[in-house]
């Protein structure tokens, strides 16, 4: 299991707000009940690689579908294979460590 | 007011656990009382972009005192000008278009 | 046509160079045709967004089979379908404003 | 010796078009004299970590300056103590091993 953050970024929208593309993206993981969680700054999304980015080939698409015409993608995985790894338990053993 | 999103990577460690460096870097952000949020992928801290950098470059620096030799930091900032950005806000603002 | 820029990082490997394995996925690269080109921060990749994120998925794999057992892959994709973008070509067009 | 990959992105301007942005940046590094390559993706930079900040504070404002409101800056910095890198080197270190 692996973890990844995504950011999806749609450009030259003409706009400085980018809520609403994000709400289609939260909606689309909502609807497919993709564990995952949104942040400030991107959203992190658990799984095995092959799933992660297919996944992150389904959001990239969505800024398209609302009009987008160029879309900045970010993504970062850790992926760990002596280990298991679930949404919250980074955070959790850092903390078990303060 | 911005948001930055940072990964602070030790290289080369000989350890794929990496959370006892992770932690440090959250005492520090605790003991300094820097707004921030801990991820499972980075740390999301609040400021303007000066103190933003500048506690970045705080943060690089605590692997090495703990014996790293090679540090590899990933920043995001999201800086806008035309309205005040507050740690939890942007999550809120796209829940409200769910 | 899309551009990627990736940067694979084997963790906890116990030696700060890396260079072998970014040899590795560039040898990969070379023998499979595929235009790309290397920096001293990752590599960029010219492709759609399909073929970018499979290569991606080969890509990540690829410390894994040298016996590193955690990666950390960093992935930018700038997908701009009002026009066609290749390697070199915008490091071109900014020049032509200078 | 760090080396720091920038990319700078204004946000909401109304065109998909960013290159007269990284053309002001491209001047500002070349007026400064700072040692630094130009990518499709981004820029890369060489120093150590203190300057490599300074000059990401600089470049994130260009955009402002030039009438954006918002600002997404993504940097990454690889900073290794126990060997001098200079830009080229890790490239020309990787090619010699294929």
């Amino acid at each position: 299991m692996a973890l990844m953050d995504i950011s999806i970024i749609p450009l030259g929208t003409g706009s400085t707000s980018l809520s609403k593309y994000i709400a289609d993206i939260e909606k689309y993981l909502i609807e497919k009940n993709i564990p995952h969680a949104l942040t400030d700054m991107g959203t992190i999304i658990e799984g095995d690689v092959d799933t992660l980015l297919k996944i992150a080939r389904e959001l990239h698409e969505i800024p398209f579908k609302a009009g987008a015409k160029r879309v900045y993608m970010a993504i970062k995985i850790d992926d760990r294979r002596d280990k298991e790894t679930h949404l919250g338990e980074k955070v959790k053993r850092v903390k078990s460590k303060l």
